[in-house]
C-alpha cells in the first residue's frame, strides 16, 4: 500500500504534467483603440472582436479592450502597437498621414471608391497586399476593421452657391479633403472636438464635417448649421486592426485563424451598425429639424473640387513611388468597378426612385 | 518491479483516460449545398465557412461540403437538413417559396431593400427574429450566407420600348418576378438551365434573366441577344446557411461561436468575390461584344412592374398574416433606409458620374 499510494502521486504528477499540454495555453492580450470606449460603432468593432475570441477560445485568448481615456495616445495606435506595449489597436489608417502619406489610401480618399468597390479592391484588385507592404514599415499586421460608408460632406451655415462662396470660408475638414479645399480657398482650421459645435454655433467657423447622421446626431450640429451637404471626400472609410507581427507569430495556428475570422466578422458588424445608425438618426433628425436641407454642391464646384483633388494626388504621385503605385491601382480598379456599379446599385436606386417605395 | 509495473499500466489507463475529457471532441459533420461544388461564387460561401471552421478548432470540427452533383436534391436542402441527413446546407431562402411563401422575404423581393438596407434591417431591423420564425418550422437555424447584390434584369433579343412590347413575350423568369411579369401579360416559361443558352439563341424564349455579368458569362447568353436590362426584381439576393437545431444545440458552446463566426466571414468573402466577378466579367464582355447595350426598362414599364409588384404581394399579405407581418416590417424599415441610401450611395455615385473617375 505504501508503494502503491508513492506510485498514485507519481501518477498525479504525471497526469498534472499531461494537463497543460493538452489544454490550450493562456494567452492575454491588449488592444488600443483611437476612439473612447464607448463610442459606438466606432468601438464596437473592437469590442465585438473580443467577445468572438474569447467565446471561441472558452476564455483561453483573451483581449483586453482600451479606449483613449485609458491610454491617453488616440493617434499613437500604431507606435504602441509596433513597440508591443499593446498586442493589438483599432484605428484607421489615414491617422499616419504624417508617418507615411501612403496610408491614406487604406481609409479612403476623395472620389475614391464606395465600400463595395474597395472591399473588392483589398481582397480581388491586390489591395491587401499593398496595405501590408505598408505597414511591414511598422513591424505590424493590418486587417480590414468595419467602415462607415459614404460619410457627409458636412454641415453649412450658408448655402454654397459657387466657387466664390468657398474662398474664405472657414471650415474644420482635416486630412486631404482639407489640402483639396485650401486649394479652392477655404479657410482651412483644426478645431479640438469638444469645442465644434460651439464655434459652428458662435460662427468662429462657418461649416465643418464629421462622419454621418448616425455620429453627427450627439454633436448637435444640425441644431446650428441647417445646410447638410452630401459626400465626395470620404466615400467609404475604413478602419483597421493593426497586430503586432511579434505576438501573431506566437499564436498557435488555430488561434491565428480565430483572430482573423472574428476581425472580418466585428468589422461587418460595426459597418452594418453604422449604417442602421444613420438610417435612424437622420430619420429624428429629419422630423425634429424640418428647416434642414440636404444639398449636393453645385455642378461648378463640385468640378473644381474633383480638379483639385485630382492636383494634390498628382503632387503626392510624383514625389513618391509607393504612393504613385497604389493610386494607379486604386484607379485602376476603380475605372471598371465603378461600371458594375452604376449598372447594378446606381441604376437599380435610381429606377426605384422613378417609381417609388410605396 | 511487478507491482510498479502494473502500476504503470493503471497510470497509463487513467491518463488515457483523461485524454478526451481534456482535447476537444472530433466532430463530423455534413453540408448540402443547392449548386454544384464548383460554381463560383455561390459554392464559395459554404467551402470557405468550412476550412475555416477545421482551422479554427485545429482539425477537430469537420464539415464535409457536398455540392448538388453529389447529393441530386438541389431543392431539398431545406428537408434534408431538417432531417438530419446533413447537419448543414446552403442554399436561397426563396427555393421554399413552395412550402411556405414568407420565404421569400429572406432572399429578396421585387423593389425590395438593396445589399446594405437588407443586412441592416436583418440586424437591427428586426429581420433576423422574423427569419428565424420561419425557420422554426423546420427545425433549423437560418443565418445569412452571402450576398449577390443587385442582380441584372436579364437578357432581350429586342429593346423593350413599351409596356405592348412585353404582351406575349415570352421569358425565363422564375419567382415573384415571373408573377409579376405574367400579369403584364409575359409568357414566363420555365426551362432547365442546360436548354437556356439555346433556346435564347433559337428564339424558343425571347429573354431569360440569370444573375449578374459575374455568373452569366459562362452561359454565353450575351452571344445572342444584345440587351441586357438593369436590375428591379432581386436588389440584394442573400443566400442561407441552415444548421439542424438538435446538432447545433449539441456543439459545446465555443465551436457554436466558432461556427456563427465563420458563417458571417464567409458570407462576407463571398458577396465581395461576387462583386469581383461581376466587375471582371462586364469589362470582359464590353470588350468583346461592344454590341451590348444595357437598358433600364422605359418609366411607363417600370411602374407597372412596381404597380403589379404591389398587387401581387397585397394578395399574399391578404392571405397570409405571418406575410402581411414580415412585409409591412421591411417596407417600414426601407422607407427609413432608403433616405439614407440616397442621401449617402446614390448622390456620391451621381456627383462622381458627373465630375467622372478620371
Amino acid at each position: 500500500m505504501k508503494l502503491l499510494g508513492k506510485m498514485a502521486v507519481i501518477c498525479g504528477a504525471l497526469m498534472m504534467l499531461a494537463t497543460p499540454v493538452m489544454a490550450e495555453k493562456k494567452i492575454k492580450w491588449k488592444l488600443a483603440m483611437t476612439w473612447p470606449s464607448t463610442l459606438a460603432p466606432l468601438a464596437t468593432s473592437a469590442i465585438q472582436m473580443s467577445q468572438m475570441v474569447s467565446e471561441m477560445t472558452d476564455g483561453n485568448f483573451v483581449i483586453r479592450v482600451e479606449g483613449k481615456e485609458k491610454h491617453k495616445a488616440p493617434l499613437g495606435i500604431i507606435d504602441m502597437v509596433k513597440g508591443g506595449q499593446y498586442q493589438m489597436g483599432h484605428s484607421a489608417s489615414y491617422y499616419w498621414k504624417g508617418k507615411d502619406i501612403t496610408s491614406v489610401f487604406f481609409t479612403t480618399v476623395p472620389f475614391g471608391m464606395n465600400l463595395a468597390e474597395q472591399n473588392s479592391w483589398l481582397y480581388y484588385g491586390g489591395g491587401m497586399a499593398l496595405m501590408q507592404k505598408l505597414y511591414d514599415k511598422f513591424d505590424v499586421y493590418a486587417f480590414p476593421g468595419g467602415n462607415t460608408g459614404v460619410q457627409m460632406g458636412g454641415w453649412f451655415r450658408k448655402e454654397i452657391n459657387s466657387l466664390e462662396d468657398l474662398k474664405g470660408l472657414k471650415m474644420r475638414i482635416p486630412g486631404l479633403a482639407g489640402e483639396v479645399f485650401a486649394k479652392l480657398g477655404v479657410n482651412v482650421t483644426n478645431i479640438p472636438a469638444g469645442e465644434l459645435y460651439t464655434s459652428l454655433d458662435r460662427g468662429t467657423i462657418d461649416a465643418l464635417e464629421w462622419v454621418g447622421p448616425g455620429m453627427d446626431i450627439k454633436m448637435g450640429f444640425h441644431k446650428v448649421a441647417p445646410y447638410y451637404y452630401t459626400g465626395w471626400h470620404e466615400p467609404a472609410s475604413e478602419l483597421q486592426f493593426l497586430v503586432n507581427k511579434r505576438a501573431f507569430d506566437k499564436l498557435p495556428a488555430g488561434y491565428q485563424v480565430i483572430l482573423k475570422t472574428a476581425m472580418k466578422a466585428a468589422g461587418v458588424e460595426m459597418t452594418t451598425e453604422n449604417f442602421d445608425m444613420s438610417v435612424q438618426a437622420w430619420s429624428q433628425m429629419e422630423a425634429d429639424y424640418p428647416n434642414i436641407k440636404v444639398k449636393t454642391f453645385p455642378p461648378e464646384v463640385l468640378k473644381a473640387m474633383k480638379k483639385a483633388t485630382d492636383e494634390v494626388m498628382e503632387v503626392y504621385a510624383a514625389e513618391n513611388e509607393e504612393f504613385k503605385v497604389i493610386y494607379e491601382s486604386q484607379q485602376e480598379y476603380m475605372d471598371k468597378a465603378r461600371k458594375w456599379t452604376m449598372m447594378s446599385e446606381y441604376y437599380y436606386l435610381q429606377t426605384s426612385e422613378l417609381v417609388g417605395n410605396e
